[in-house]
């Protein structure tokens, strides 16, 4: 049996980018110097793991069945934007002036890693775009290879719900992710978004 | 009232060196792929924050009154290695084959900062080297400016007690820290200590 110490800090290890030396660092200045910070850490983190789920309507993460931006009748519900993952939802919502709704994948079309149609739920956004309340589809996938072909599929879709599908215009450099492209370049990008021919 | 997705990325910066950025990247990492080490994580952080002291006889981090190396009559009780804290300590036990105790200062002298001789618990171990039991006091305080003063002090006090102070050998890169120290000049360095002059 191991002692406390080492089980917290294998337990840090499940953080992206932390190894032995950063979980150590970690452990240790929790127990020098943030023993009250370490102590909300861990309550608020068992709270989300428990309560934080998926918006019924967008597929963010939530702690409501509807989250707030969904529910908001004073955002313009005929607009939404789609993006591969809630990092790159909360960049725009930062970045930009948008008022519209969102729409979450979850990630994007990768067929040699089984992931289709289905895994990100576009079934549900088809049935939405078919009630008529949705006119521009913005699409926002990452500018990568998947990301594209993601976005060409989207369009599609749009054209047949008769939705107008745009882009977010040149300006987000090639292969970057959304969630790293400084907020001037990405709030310029949106701006200058082009309907897809 | 912030969402408790927010709280989180908020708390998580209590961790050294998570900004923003990486604590958004880490809530997103948990949430979506790693619930269950997030729970753990957080069990076992609630439990450690609370639970863990400091070890009555060497100050290291501890569970118990007394740690187990400490309360481990098979090491050898007459060599003690001071170390400036907890995570060069561990280095020291991973690196080299040492089978004596530990003294773990929580620090190095620094008058400016209003660290003496007090706060390092030096009272504690001058009445243990009053004691007989140790022989050699190996000093293990990094090679910086204050923890070489500190060094030197530390000799002082071993040659009043007429215990025998070493030094580790030259091989620790000067104005290191010896916790990123690699292994193999950790044991090195470790093993061919010199008697202090
Ligand atoms: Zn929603
Ligand atoms: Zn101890």
């Amino acid at each position: 049996m191991s002692s406390l110490l080492e089980q917290l800090i294998e337990a840090l290890r499940v953080l992206p980018g932390v190894g032995q030396k950063s979980a150590q660092r970690m452990a240790y200045h929790l127990l020098e110097r943030e023993r009250g910070g370490g102590e909300r850490l861990a309550e608020i983190m068992k709270e989300a793991m428990a309560m934080i789920g998926h918006c019924a309507r967008c597929r963010d993460f939530s702690e409501t069945d509807v989250c707030p931006t969904c529910a908001n009748s004073s955002r313009d519900h005929a607009e939404l934007c789609v993006v591969e993952n809630p990092a790159d939802r909360l960049a725009i919502e930062q970045a930009t002036g948008y008022r519209g709704l969102y729409f979450v994948l979850q990630g994007r079309l990768s067929p040699l890693d089984g992931i289709g149609p289905a895994e990100l739920g576009l079934d549900q956004l088809v049935t939405r775009l078919g009630e008529g309340e949705v006119r521009e589809l913005i699409i926002a996938t990452n500018p990568t290879v998947e990301g594209e072909a993601t976005a060409h599929y989207l369009a599609q879709l749009a054209r047949q719900a008769n939705v107008r599908p745009s882009r977010l215009a040149h300006g987000v450099p090639l292969g970057g992710e959304l969630e790293y492209v400084d907020r001037g370049t990405l709030s310029h990008a949106f701006g200058s978004r082009s309907e897809m021919a």
